[in-house]
């Protein structure tokens, strides 16, 4: 076919790159107005999905469309999430398509379809997703299917491989390295430093990367970035544990398995959570990490991601001949989810928790203490460092003599300076309505509390839990004390507490 | 539990409303300020589900939050959806709280789990659709659900129902009501107007509603609007088809189905259609609309909504047996979906087609003449007006005869007055690259050139269609023509057309 009409001009759809300051979570969202060339051009409406690209970098965003002023005529506005993929300055130019149409969503549609997918489409879909080229739309429609009709034992290890592929890869000189994970968020449960404290004091390597918060109010690299600097740079991470046999860091300066906070995110929003695709995300950060002996953490408990022990004993099973696959050898531990760990939840009071444990102090929270030192024996087995049953031995008295303290403390050295926690400026507690007994605690709403109260972005302010199941407490007796660093978010935090009775209920 | 900081005030969650001109399909969406007082004690993070308040109306929307300028810091922005859902005015106060958490989303998961759902979960599940609760991505989980499971035929039945009781539902005076409906988008196919001036001449009641154009070049209501009015009232429309006993309204005045549209919008997205939702989203409309006698279109061919003659046959053998449940009499008709019918694509294009019909102008567009009272036909005999047999040659008698002509100008005149169709400034071909015969055109393709060439906005453009499959054609001449009404919107159409050789494809 040939132009019939002379003198129309292709315009190169290019504007001018504007940061808009929006904030979207992980969304690239840009937004253009409705008579800008480039949209009449591309005949684009609100809601395409559009290709942006600038200096040989590509995002996929999603196009909004706005009329009159916000924007000049000639401007492509970025949501931060965008800015920051697409990495162009103020007023660089971008040329705005059409984004492609994504192949790998024919091998979804198969799924929904109820057909297999092989390591090909795995590949693909993965591939897609890690590059940020699937909405939330396709995400959903994706893990929906892999709900609908579950990831088969094939279909889990092609998933795990194509997760692992698709971004970094570390390697690390020892034989063994150590790493390990928790299944399922317990407020609190902050074993990780403690356990690599142990760990590493036994001569194991154990390369710990960790992630910030997401919806919890604290990651074990924001407590752990109370006490050290985190934010190392792979060279970095490799000088400590040279020196230390172990860090604890944080994960962001290298990509493993990019497309699991993908997935995670949708996952949370439909709450829908499949062994397959559990398993993949768990092992895929793990072998992308170099570990090849890692001890998982799978509490146990009616509101806990698993459960029941039948649940956990199938799950551990899955999770060990998946990892036997890649090389990896793994412990589950099932542990009890029925309540959160430790006293601290949010940074600063966390570290605390972890300071008194790793210092021995005798007020330390015992629970913590446990449960840090099962784990720690369970990768002193499996690394070699103890006997059959004696890795809980093993940890106890390391961390009991003081060798757990000082490898710590070493540890926080290398990676820049130990740091003292931060205390906030405000502390109220919030009482027992009557006496009674401790009969449930809302692990949800103590985590809401927690963060209405600034955690993990307020790094000192948080919840602490003053109380365990099956106390005995008397009416106007603190159950918790909530800290702040601001009267704004204190009462915040005190007027969610005072509207939710069942954050902690008493029985009388 | 008490509160035990005395002198905390809650401030109540309002902001002032301003309208953005922020355009997202229909995504209601709600900016604010990172440090605006409501997110920080409601707790709000960015994509956080939140419920705006105002004068008794309340609107679901997705939270985004900007820092800096932008807005001022007790404001509330909203996009063009929820600004016009919430209606509310400038400045005036709007509530905002985190949305309640979506208690249907829990038989959705039951269906990703493989449970078969009954009538209340499909009635609460369609109640929040309707409401705007359901956020895409909570879409995208149900209809991959309800793909990956398909509905059976109790459920088809319940959603069905609950998609009727959800919207309004009419009732006219006549015991035997007419409607038609053509299954799956053919660009082109227009029949609507010609088979309810058929019908209504022959003394069925037809009060035909239809759509404007969703994602294609037009829609029966913006085809309609170049010849007559079409934003009528109930009360307009009544007295419509009172007096001429048919019209042809938009159904916007309405609420039909209003669950169906939402449904619709991510389905496209996903490009998953299933049987069920398909039966569940015509028929719930037709019974909305308070019709009892349904002549349904279904275009068959590989790139058709529906595939084969035997699906085909599946899908009317189900449709019919849901609609009788409702006490709905169906005809299904299979017809061909390999191409366009007629020869217009855009409204106005359209229009003219429709007029060349009723008027037996010798050049009129056969294909469309000959379904339309294919149609018609099924109608006048599923009504009454015909024997068994005979309804096809009654059709087209009446069109011969002039009396559908006649009453399609009464019912122009009633809705308020007929209107000849605008006729585009601008006109340009497209030629054939090479000789030989035209066995394939890409009805998707034609659609989105007569989109840039301005359809539907522009109600003059689109594309007219000068040859059919299986035409033999010379290297140079005209295979369509653009309309334009600016020298813009024409040079995108012919680049996108001379980027896209596929669009018609000619074998030498």
């Amino acid at each position: 076919m040939t132009l019939a009409i002379p003198g129309v001009h292709e315009r190169p759809p290019t504007l001018r790159a504007r940061r808009l300051g929006l904030f979207t979570q992980h969304e690239p969202i840009v937004l253009m107005r409705t008579d800008c060339h480039v949209c009449r051009s591309e005949g684009l409406s609100p809601r395409a999905q559009v290709l942006l690209s600038s200096g040989g970098r590509q995002v996929y965003a999603t196009l909004y469309q706005v009329s009159g002023e916000l924007l000049a005529i000639d401007e492509a506005a970025l949501s931060e999430a965008a800015w920051t993929l697409l990495g162009v300055a103020e007023g660089e130019g971008i040329e705005v398509r059409h984004a492609p149409p994504l192949a790998s969503m024919a091998s979804v549609r198969r799924r929904i379809y109820g057909n297999r997918l092989d390591e090909p489409a795995l590949q693909a879909i993965v591939g897609d997703v890690a590059a940020g080229r699937y909405t939330d739309v396709h995400l959903a429609a994706f893990l929906t299917a892999t709900s609908a009709l579950p990831l088969d034992d094939p279909e889990t290890l092609a998933l795990t491989k194509a997760m692992v592929d698709v971004g970094d890869r570390l390697a690390w000189a020892s034989e063994t390295v150590l790493d390990k994970h928790c299944i399922g968020g317990l407020p609190g449960n902050r074993t990780t430093p403690i356990v690599v404290a142990i760990v590493a004091a036994c001569g194991l390597v154990i390369p710990k990367t960790s992630s910030r918060a997401i919806t919890s109010p604290a990651g074990t690299a924001d407590t752990m970035e109370t006490l050290a600097p985190v934010d190392l740079d792979l060279a970095a991470m490799r000088r400590v544990v040279e020196r230390e046999g172990g860090c604890v860091a944080w994960g962001g300066a290298v990509r493993l398995s990019p497309a699991d906070d993908v997935f995670i995110g949708v996952e949370r929003v439909l709450d829908v959570d499949t062994e397959g695709q559990l398993i993949a995300s768990v092992l895929s950060k793990k072998i992308a990490a170099g570990s090849n002996h890692v001890v998982l953490d799978i509490p146990v408990g009616p509101t806990a991601k698993v459960r029941s022990e039948e649940a956990g004993r199938r799950l551990a099973g899955r999770l060990t001949s998946v990892a036997a696959q890649f090389g990896l050898k793994t412990r589950c531990i099932q542990t009890d989810g029925t309540q959160p760990v430790g006293r601290g939840i949010g940074p600063a009071l966390e570290a605390c928790d972890l300071l008194a444990v790793l210092q021995n102090a005798p007020d330390a929270p015992q629970d913590l203490r446990r449960r840090a030192c099962l784990l720690a024996g369970a990768a002193l087995e499996l690394g070699g460092a103890a006997p059959e049953d004696q890795g809980l031995a093993l940890a106890e008295a390391v961390l009991a003599d003081g060798r757990a303290w000082a490898k710590f403390q070493a540890i926080c050295e290398a990676q820049g300076g130990m740091r003292t926690p931060p205390t906030a400026a405000l502390e109220a507690p919030v009482t027992a309505a009557r006496s009674g007994r401790i009969i449930h605690i809302n692990n949800r709403k103590i985590a809401t509390l927690a963060k209405l109260a600034g955690a993990p972005d307020v790094k000192a302010a948080g919840v602490r839990l003053l109380v365990r199941l099956g106390d005995e407490i008397a009416s106007g007796a603190p159950l918790v004390t909530v800290h702040a660093d601001s009267r704004g978010e204190l009462g915040y935090a005190l007027s969610y507490a005072a509207a939710n009775a069942d954050l902690i209920e008493i029985e009388a």
